[in-house]
């Protein structure tokens, strides 16, 4: 395909002298490059291609990066990387090096936020937009915020916030009925009655109005804008919990048409203070495939344009987990599952049938996950909480609280445990150990097979009191030797000792079977068994490989009885990479770590 | 004072034989000894006072521990305290061995869940009432929680996942216009225009029915319910947020008349899936002093009761901060505060006059207040947050996706950290030092006296980068030697080595003096100075003492470069007691210290 508009235009400044026509090709080189790009790199597809019109419309209306528009996920914002200038480097869509797959400030001066986590954007936005207010600075902060990261407390604090603030703050709601299953809770049942109400026909009307006013400016403009804005108020005021806590409110407006978007916006734009668009868009428009299956192409590997087929995946940790987990439910009706709008990633689809009245999806709100497993615990059930590890971060508090200091019998199935590849820093499964290991009494196991998986999970439910947690990494069983959820050590007579836990303990046998060094398998990190520390310490040469950051790892905590274990991993922040070129970075590969423990013994 | 009921009822059964006088008595009886016992031990006093009739009229109408009350942030639990059989311990209450200041299921089977962060209880409460639909059981999970507290996100993650539950949980919104100090923003506003709204004068009819029916059983009962059910939906359908949100709303009550407290409870208990039920109070009702200003009342030391009195203190360390930063911010006009509802613990009342404007009060939302600094951060501002140690702990997430991947610069200012005492467990300043090690780049000083934390202030502002704290004990100065903001070692020629930092360095001097050891004060404590590992490796013995939980701590991170280190630290959850009592219990007193270096070199 020839990228007419993409490839000649320089954006986002010359789109506002193009034509709605001329607009709507470029809408339609978006879709196509990036169709073409994540068939090829993989990455988000359904919600970016939902976001495109929406996105050339801000562009069309306001002005970045004078403007700041701040996408909440950030995995609808490749229309927006096309749009400021990253068209060039958009073939290098979260590979090393290349362009990430959310917003990066790093990346570009259009993205003043970094995205990744859910419903931050309210609150990022209302920052910008204050202190541009204090600064004496009239432009506009944009939050776009889907109706799946509404279900998020952090965005209720924002918009509670926000709504009283006088800043000039837009929300854009995008809405689309989904997070990445369908969207769920009290705010998706009144979005979507909202959706189709009267008001949806009268501001279309209204902002017909604002479209035809724009040619003409000075006070006919200020008289029309200001008669709307009182006439919305009439029509609307306490009609949405948006008016309730203090915006103006404007839309729905359809999301895929680029004139009635940009008569919004401009609607927005004038009205000082807090004003809520709400824009109703489909997931995964222009695609077929995605269209109909929005949630199975949220986030997708290469695949087949034509088809829409995928390549066939070996079963991952998470099914195995999710199908394991599944059936222990069939027999013990205490077992309860709970997923933060994450049905598929977490594995917990396998809770269908008579099982789905024990499966809790609580939607983006990983917090109050963890407060529901604490009550459900408290009167006998057995919640089990599948979570990635990078969005457990967000309870860490509850944790402690909630579960920890009276030590109610909670599970955490923790997925996407160490390094996860192409989604980049925000993504990295690298903290859990580390802020685990601060919570007093808790148990964490990491198996590195199915079986292991099992075994722990059994462990965790049934024998195990407390915070206990089964961290599992991304991908597929790696197929080793299981064990007994404690450790496993192999001897060959070696005087040097290999070290790990998890996935990585695959890279560390197959560089000790090379060097013929003994290595020591741990399954439950924490609290680690006392016989580890006396098989570390007959040992010349101890070596320790992990897939977590250092600070608060189980390697530092070993080296406070040990000073001399030369100890392996993550220093910092790791961007978007393949999980080997990652490993390799860090000396975690099974080459690497050969030539790493030859250098030392 | 006689405490006729208290002494004598088996509670909280018998409270459902009591007449309404009588009922009101029992509410004068509880107030006195509320406002006697706090005088004496110190506490919450305003929260409690208001909340004495709602409390009696929860127990009149439902059945705990069948039915689970769960007390929002706990401050206002004395009450319930008192109506299930704690009259005796009472007088223990924040003593070491006696009753929490806040719920504690180890204290009473009437207390369902741990309380003393905000914004949990529906949340929890709608595990226990999911857990009760799924075995069968027809009781009711309660959550009571104040209009503060719903400014915080987790409480509508609570809200929004309850109220499309089916489930049968009541929440009691127990509304008095303050968190501790004056609460902000769109949902306080709203909340404020609801409570003089039409609604409250017909549910206040609407209830005398339901008052008129209760001496009937049977079938009119259930009609009467039912028209009124309908009635209520007519009146007030589309009205109110919470109907928006899936529940059904009884209110506004008059939250110090028992009967309509009563009357609404009632109707509340018939209704099948979830209620809120929106009660007005008068924060510290009954005590002249703390209703006229509730804000100085709500947390309190001992305390003169004829006079209201408090004790003269000592200038604190918050308070200092807050001086010295609104110093520095007349000066600089990119100084920005934040508080989350603690203007006055915070020390940032101190921002008063031109400075108002750089002052934001975001209300009990720890998460967004980092993600608003974040944005403020990005605009060139200087945005300082100023925050309790262990409600930090909501922002885990936010510090390393908001602040840390991009190395914003935002300052956290960290207040009651270490030992806390009479608040207990969940109030510990403990765990900010683990966890803030855990993220990459952090940089922390922990300074020990006044001029310490100007200095370091100083420093965090104006030449570090990224993400700098500050963090500093309760209470007041101990006029040690101040140093420059990185370490201060102390040489009396000895071969022993005290190290410690922040307030816990006072009893470490103190002992060395005694022992004629030398000291080394850090200051700044992430990252440590590398010369403080060439200074530790000279001695023959070490010894590391700090406020800190063990795991992750800079004693820890310590013993990982020299394993033979003597580190006194805490291990597990601190309950109430004294300051120096926990410090006794581990080994952190002067005498202890004393005690533990001569029995070890």
């Amino acid at each position: 395909m020839e990228y007419k508009f993409l490839s000649s235009l320089d954006l986002p400044s010359e789109l506002k002298n193009l034509t709605y026509n001329e607009k709507y090709d470029l809408c339609c080189e978006i879709r196509t490059k990036i169709i073409e790009t994540v068939s090829k790199n993989g990455g988000h597809l359904a919600s970016n291609l939902g976001a495109v019109e929406l996105t050339l419309a801000l562009h069309s209306v306001f002005n970045s990066p004078e403007d700041k528009i701040v996408f909440d996920v950030g995995h609808q914002s490749y229309a927006h990387k096309l749009l400021t200038g990253r068209f060039d480097k958009f073939n290098t869509l979260r590979q090393n090096g290349g362009l990430s797959g959310f917003t990066r400030p790093s990346e570009s001066e259009h993205d003043p936020a970094v995205s990744g986590h859910s419903s931050n954007s309210i609150s990022v936005a209302l920052g910008l937009a204050q202190a541009m207010k204090l600064k004496g600075d009239s432009h506009h902060a944009i939050a776009v915020i889907g109706d799946g990261a509404l279900t998020g407390g952090l965005a209720y604090e924002g918009l509670n916030n926000a709504g009283r603030s006088g800043a000039n703050i837009i929300v854009v709601l995008n809405y689309n009925e989904m997070s990445i299953s369908k969207n769920v809770g009290g705010i998706a049942k009144y979005l979507s009655e909202l959706r189709t109400k009267d008001s949806y026909k009268k501001t279309k009307s209204l902002t017909k109005r604002f479209l035809d006013a724009i040619p003409f400016v000075g006070d006919s403009i200020k008289r029309t804008i200001s008669a709307s804005k009182e006439g919305l108020k009439e029509e609307l005021l306490h009609c949405t919990i948006f008016e309730d806590l203090g915006f103006d409110f404007i839309g729905p407006i359809n999301g895929h048409n680029v004139e009635e978007l940009e008569a919004a916006f401009v609607s927005a734009q004038k009205i000082n203070g807090p004003v809520l668009v709400q824009v109703n868009t489909v997931k995964g428009y222009g695609y077929m495939p995605a269209e109909v299956q929005p949630g199975e192409y949220h986030g997708v590997p290469s695949f087949n344009i034509e088809t829409g087929e995928k390549p066939a995946v070996d079963e991952t940790f998470a099914d195995h987990f999710g199908k394991t987990l599944a059936e222990m439910a069939r027999k013990d009706d205490r077992i309860c599952a709970i997923t933060a709008a994450m049905k598929y990633g977490s594995g917990l689809n396998h809770f269908d049938g008579e099982l789905k009245k024990r499966l809790f999806d609580v939607g983006i709100a990983e917090e109050h996950a963890v407060c529901f497993a604490a009550g459900l615990a408290k009167e006998g059930m057995l919640p089990v909480f599948s979570v990635y590890s990078s969005f457990l971060q967000r309870c860490y508090d509850e944790l402690i609280h909630d579960v920890a200091i009276e030590g109610l019998h909670v599970v955490l199935a923790i997925g996407n445990a160490g390094i996860v590849g192409e989604d980049g820093e925000t993504h990295q499964g690298l903290f859990d150990v580390p802020f685990l290991g601060t919570i007093p009494n808790v148990t964490v196991y990491s198996p590195s097979s199915f079986t292991e998986l099992e075994l722990c999970l059994n462990q965790a439910i049934y024998r195990d009191n407390g915070l206990v947690c089964v961290r599992f990494p991304k991908g597929a069983d790696v197929a080793l030797n299981e064990c007994r959820c404690d450790y496993e050590h192999n001897r060959n007579g070696s005087d040097t000792l290999l070290i790990s836990y998890g996935k990585e303990y695959e890279s560390v046998l197959g560089a000790a079977n090379e060097l013929k060094a003994d290595t020591l398998k741990l399954v439950k990190i924490m609290p680690v068994n006392d016989e580890v520390y006396s098989i570390i310490s007959k040992y010349k040469n101890v070596f320790f490989f992990e897939e977590s950051s250092r600070s608060g790892s189980v390697g530092q905590m070993l080296k406070t009885h040990r000073n001399d274990i030369m100890h392996y991993a993550v220093d910092g922040f790791v961007p978007s990479m393949k999980i080997c070129e990652a490993k390799d970075l860090y000396k975690l590969t099974q080459d690497r770590i050969i030539e790493e423990v030859r250098n030392h013994i």
